[in-house]
């Protein structure tokens, strides 16, 4: 096949680079299988006519006009590897015309998963200050420093949130034998109990659990919606873990929460990212902190070039794309997450 | 029924005591079903012949001589609630006559695997050493705080020792994906096969995994056996924690390995309990340390109370144990763990 | 709320009823959550343009006219709980209005594994002969009946088709500890791993199963898929078990292969139906027959009216679809199935 | 090493052969690594007192008079192929010898689970009259065919003892999401709940369960314990599926139930075995019949050769067997099966 034969690629990831989000394996078959145009997200509107008529696929995120869009008449999907979907492009129109907006997002479900069951196993065997005792000298043995532990296996768990990160995390408990309600409100009830979890309002799941894993998005309507009486509805001494979005907590509740000793917590996520140095969050004890890495691991960028290839092999072949995640015309106006500016 | 009907138990269960290993309502249903003799592990020689002659059952580890058990002719089982086999009654006797003799350590194993996956996940992610650099504004985000970060979902696992821990700990293993090898010489391979695990030689668990869980009890024959040619088949960057006795690993061995960069290890158990303020072990970067916490919370010494009555109730109707483990003839002198003296 | 302020409902579900697809308490609800105009399938051009303008879904698969749509201006979603897609209405219209258009037919995916498994069992254990010689006097005992017999459990298993129903076989099949391979080129080969399935090409899955399910759907491009050469792959002795549709399988082939002992087979669906009463597959030893049975569970239409109040709740509340199954611009004029005409 | 200094293996497995418990590579290894000297039964005896006394292990269950046992001053374990405890052996010296005596009964768990959950499937969806009804040109099609039918899925099941046998089919029956409650008054109330099914009395698990399965072990107490009574407490409708002994049910009380429509049955076990040409169940609607075939499938033979390697290799070691099931004191005579008398 001559190269002019091969389907056209826009890509312009930014943040992200091909080479974060590709294997040197999985980016040697992308150029095989693709005309690849390489440009910044505000080099789109510049390409020339034949480039934009002839662009099959989009890679990230940039702005595009409705007078751009117009001319992009092979467009069928703009795989958005940023993740949050930001106001720059007319969804309505590629929507209406067919073309998918999919997002990679989901690769960084079991990552955070697997950080936030170490959080809720570290808070409930206060490992990080036992360690740190232990350098010190000053280690309590055996039962004498069990005094607050407990077990995950056959608590009562809550998730609120299931979507990619509350089924990885939900998958990552299986062994645990735990008792897991859920608050979702974008999901029917049935495909909560269908996923072994039992489907809850959010007055339950704060009430009647050990464990609180937030794992929702921040949506125009949620944000802030764990404040001080949420926190007051938690039982006493349970485990508060954050691993989506600061946004979704009033943060100034959460640590008094934790100051006065009513519940323990541990968060991915900050009000401001980097955090002021002084913020007292950094010293608070029964919090344990993590600098947003929760998915930021390589293995999970390289998966977004797997599945980005995937898909685009199923709609080359006329079908519909599996593995990304579909942005949708009734939630993608919702969507309120800031865009990362680092990777 | 009057209360000298009912069967009669001698109790001298130090180190614990009933209160350790009972909750309040499992030991009324013990005195309510029971009549129960206290005393001190030394005080059982000197009881009653009537109360010897009546015993149906010892909940402890006293010392007993022979002449001791010649007397107790309605002995039927022993149940050591300390779990290590002191060599301090006729065994083979006690075989000879068809009494069994049980232990309840299995009531740790379920802790004791939570710790050790935490530790695991603990390693993979730099969680202690992270959260200090938060407190102390040094922490690196996202990506860049992850240089070293990895998976534990589908990573190559590697178990030495498949009891109960080891049983346990790929229970909790299950939503991980990942792929199990197991040595446990004690054990034919289909049983490994049967639990989802593949059977494996030392060499190859030890050079062919990620992380690396010591499960596996001292014997008089393994004690030390994980040395420097252990440690230098594995992986370069494996994690290795040590969950069950000190005594299999050559410990100095194990802390040069890690000071030298080659793995990264975290263990719960040490050379000597409490360990000595100077030991290099307490500030040694790529260790994480446990002061002997693993199993000690409060929810497993409880359940060996439940332990005991239901394998009671058992025997009581004239059927075989089937809760606690029974010591076997083969092995009983093997075991040459140290006796905890504390709980 | 007064009644004229409740959302609008078309219902045409003919061949199905209201009372076969809810329950009684169901269709209560939805009956008290929204107006009802029931009409027959023909009869929705001809109503008012006030009940037209104001539906908010179709319950059913009527036929649309175009002009009839322009009219809908208020309809969100049709619920086709006939499940084949017919090409009856202006399909790329509704799609680029963002009106849904959602099946319901995995409410039948559970009741064909189960009857699909249960072939499977009965081909390998060859119940039903058995049964029959049982009651001729002429069974044969213990190893003796035995000697075709084998195992589930342990074997090569090979699945065409992983939509929901391949994905219902594949759960039942848990506890069987199978190695599966599926066929399934509309879709990621990542997607089949995470299932915990092979992907595997459908030469690879004929050619190493002891056991062949297909429950793939006629396409317009898989007609008669299956034949001479494909069952001639089969290793010898396999069983063949046809769940989904007549139309992917030669079936004179798939007689053929029986016939000559090289395989044995089960299926559900047949050339037509109801099948000629000289047709041979009647007698056909080594064949099991179902007169399309395996799906047409009063349970399973049950489900739909759930499905549907699910969905409407979501949708009633800006959300998107979540419980059936939408149709998608790319495959729907490639699915080729005959309407039911009974239930 | 030369031959004579291979430990010796007295081989009486009759009515089993070497031919039928090992494959041809497990054979030749069992003969490349033991001195084995075949002999009948009844001809144990009258070995040279040589043989006797250097024997270390006995494959079969040959009558073994004391003083025969006396001279077996080597020996280590019986290897009871058979699986059914004859009184013919003197077994309360073998135990207080500390001489294992194993059974390998537990390698037809597998095949009678899959048969036993076939069964229940038939039962559910009436496959074989079905399949009777399409060959005679009578079939129903659709929902006509299916006014009984109904799922497993999500349905209440009983199961009546949990050996080996009772967890194959909880294992069988994980994918299918039912609600297990177990009667065996052998095993204490939390290994069941371990297991993930509920413990419960036998009158509820009769009466709150749509199949019933029985897979308990005739007992010396429980002879004829499932009758009239025990099935008038049966739902109306439900299925009971026998598997184990008859002895363990009132057969004509089993029969009546079925015809009078109160439940459907199946069993694989009759009272007699070959059964009477005239016996009404040959013929009794609602009443599914297997020929003692579930278990003896010829992979299943072979793997007590299996076992019995994996055994002896253990001992050899010196260390107890953990493949094959001990006969237990308390419950050695309290078994009462009749020995089979084919495979």
């Amino acid at each position: 096949m001559s190269d002019s034969a091969l389907p056209l690629v826009i890509s312009a990831p930014e943040p992200r680079t091909l080479d974060l989000i590709f294997t040197p394996e999985a980016l040697a078959r992308f150029r095989a299988r693709y005309r690849i145009v390489e440009t910044s997200p505000e080099g789109v509107a510049a390409l020339t006519h034949d480039v934009l008529a002839e662009a099959r696929y989009i890679v990230g995120q940039p702005p595009i006009a409705p007078e751009t869009l117009e001319r992009m008449t092979a467009l069928r999907c703009v795989f958005n590897v940023e993740s949050n979907l930001i106001n720059n492009m007319p969804y309505e129109t590629l929507f209406s015309r067919g073309i998918h907006v999919v997002t990679t997002g989901m690769v960084f479900a079991e990552p955070v998963a697997e950080l936030g069951l170490a959080m809720a196993l570290n808070l409930a065997r206060d490992i990080v200050d036992a360690d740190l005792a232990f350098r010190q000298g000053k280690e309590l043995w055996g039962g004498e420093g069990n005094r607050a532990a407990r077990l995950l296996s056959g608590a009562d768990v809550g998730i609120i949130g299931f979507g990619d990160l509350g089924r990885a995390l939900n998958r990552l408990l299986s062994g645990f034998r735990t008792r897991t309600k859920v608050f979702d409100p974008w999901l029917p009830p049935s495909i909560l109990i269908e996923n072994g979890v039992e489907p809850a309002s959010l007055d339950t799941v704060l009430s009647s659990s050990d464990f609180v894993f937030v794992v929702a998005s921040v949506t125009s309507e949620n944000q802030g919606f764990l404040g001080t009486k949420a926190f007051a509805r938690m039982r006493k001494g349970a485990a508060f873990i954050l691993l989506s979005r600061a946004g979704v907590v009033d943060f100034p509740a959460l640590m008094d929460a934790v100051r006065s000793g009513h519940i323990v917590a541990a968060s991915d996520v900050f009000p401001q990212e980097p955090l002021a140095q002084d913020h007292p969050v950094r010293t608070l004890p029964g919090f344990l902190r993590s600098a947003h890495r929760a998915g930021a691991l390589d293995i999970a960028f390289k998966r977004m070039g797997d599945m980005v290839l995937e898909d685009m092999d199923l709609i080359d072949r006329g079908l519909p794309p599996m593995r990304s995640k579909r942005a949708e015309r009734e939630t993608v106006s919702r969507m309120r997450s800031k865009p990362v500016d680092k990777n």
